[in-house]
């Protein structure tokens, strides 16, 4: 006999339903074919599962919404592997209790403001996700003055008053540069994203510190909008710049992709005349040739983490803090020794 | 004196404000800083603007926002760069007024038609935008049912009683074929997508009615999920058959780069030993080396199209069906003259 106390899963096996229908189900909502919903309603009686969370947001008036607003370009949003992964992983966390995530793409600060307002004064959602964290990010004292709960996905740069769901870029970072100085390389470049965001502008401070931690400084260092075409002019200039790097850190992989086709054009050779790192561990990387060391953040996971916190948030008043296993650095073949004699 | 009638634009720009902004003041949205507000009235009242459409949402009760409920595996949705695109053209259709995408992912029917009664009964959304249609697809008798209003993206297989907003593939992929027929390629296969999706259906049923207008039969074909993964397995497999093909074409374009590398990694150039193609036209396809010849799709566009159309019937009540212009042939570098003898 199973001695474990029953799960959601468990009563959405017996019943032979998904775990989002035994939600609906608990929470009273419609669209639940009449037989399928004595066949939950029975299997969670034989298991004696009862909903914890569920029943409690019954008795209050919930949006079952969480937000997310990004203040980004539409065509860098529409080229940027981060967001859908991110969005994925969010909406994996809200489907089993058949919420929904309340999308809003806004052109600048104004309008920023406004849409966090009006979600908070129509009570659209019930809080909101919080990425691309800035200097002094507006957001924090904005949102904390509507009263509406937030989680930041990322670690701001003061205290946030909201719980902090982090992925460690830092470790991965330093994995980048660890893996290329033992390597050999000692003439770095980096392509650097928005540093107008704060994991931009640490992404950069983290590269150049762990340089400086081998007696080394950048060859080059550009700062671009993380976009492939970005990636690919910031490449161009770093080969045509006096000192040739032999590897290329990339602080996104659609630059590194983009990063790498300018070289093979050149008709170098990728590792052998210079090497290549991405960031984010986008699933085509794998899928090139040479196939990209990257740093593997999983977003996909980071959005199902900050969906849970926040969603706690909601159910207890308060959550932790999570910090989520730091981003390993993936090798594959984009990497290898410098040329000998240098290039 | 500028004699045409002043657009919301106007508006914004004599304001030194977004449209969105405007668009918040006269949907009487709070949120709006008092002088901000002042100085968007006065400039509405100095150009002899009249909010239209916007002033008509005032008086019923909307939700302001757009549904899309999405079927398919979250990792599969993370890696297609369709659906980020694409939303971000809805958005951008939708910021102008103020709206909001309300988004969900969900596992399988049960799942998706509950998600559909939820949303139109606790009217959540004003509409929906129906893609990834599938045969015989069960939505449309549901929505009719529900009185929810939709658009359908893409061409369903019998009449709607929704708008269709459709970016005919056919055409893109009948360029494919006599481009490749036309550089002399005879041996060709065919990497298809899902075929439960009607898109994944006709653009293979196109294939393979276009080879045969030059008498040709594809060397093989393989039907996949459309990821990178399954393209680079379907691509070893056509590469072991007992004809090789000359030429690879591919139903997405994270397939085809896939695919290239595949082909790559064993030695074969691209173009000189095979040709390949991919479909959609994804940014990062134009930073790959080869370059990558695909059917530009633009995503982005029809998704701000689709989401046009649907604010259109619930403003008016009635929309028209939309065709928009015909994918067209990106020629990039991936494609060329088949071997010489035949490799």
């Amino acid at each position: 006999m199973d001695v474990r106390r029953p799960t959601i899963a468990d009563v959405a096996k017996r019943a032979g339903v998904s775990k989002g229908l035994v939600s609906f189900v608990f929470n009273d909502k419609p669209g639940v074919a009449a037989p399928t919903r004595e066949r939950i309603l029975a299997a969670a009686a034989e298991l004696g599962w009862q909903p914890d969370q569920l029943a409690r947001s019954l008795s209050t008036q919930q949006a079952a919404s969480l937000g997310l607003v990004v203040r980004r370009d539409p065509t860098v949003l529409a080229a940027d592997p981060f967001f859908p992964a991110f969005m994925a992983g969010v909406e994996t966390a809200l489907t089993e209790r058949g919420w929904v995530l309340v999308l809003s793409l806004v052109p600048d600060a104004d309008a920023e403001a406004a849409t966090y307002r009006s979600l908070a004064a129509h009570r659209r959602v019930d809080g909101v996700l919080l990425t691309d964290l800035r200097r002094d990010d507006e957001r924090l004292p904005l949102l904390a003055g509507l009263g509406l709960p937030a989680v930041c996905v990322g670690r701001p740069d003061a205290p946030a008053g909201f719980p902090v769901v982090n992925l460690d870029d830092a470790a991965g970072l330093r994995a980048v540069v660890e893996h290329l100085v033992g390597l050999g390389h000692r003439r770095i470049g980096y392509v650097g994203g928005d540093v107008g965001m704060l994991h931009g502008l640490r992404r950069r401070a983290t590269f150049r510190a762990a340089l400086a931690g081998h007696g080394l400084e950048p060859v080059g260092l550009v700062d671009t909008d993380f976009s492939a075409a970005a990636g690919a002019a910031a490449t161009t200039a770093l080969l045509d710049a006096p000192e040739r790097p032999t590897a290329l850190v990339y602080a996104s992989d659609p630059m590194a992709v983009a990063g790498l086709a300018v070289l093979q054009r050149r008709g170098l050779r990728v590792p052998q005349d210079c090497s290549v790192t991405g960031f984010d561990g986008m699933e085509l990387g794998a899928h090139l040739h040479p196939a990209l060391t990257t740093v593997g953040a999983d977003p996909l996971a980071w959005g199902r983490a900050a969906a849970g916190v926040l969603l706690r948030l909601l159910d207890d008043g308060r959550a932790e803090d999570l910090e989520l296993p730091a981003a390993a650095l993936l090798v594959r073949s984009s990497t290898g020794p410098p040329p000998d004699p240098p290039a």
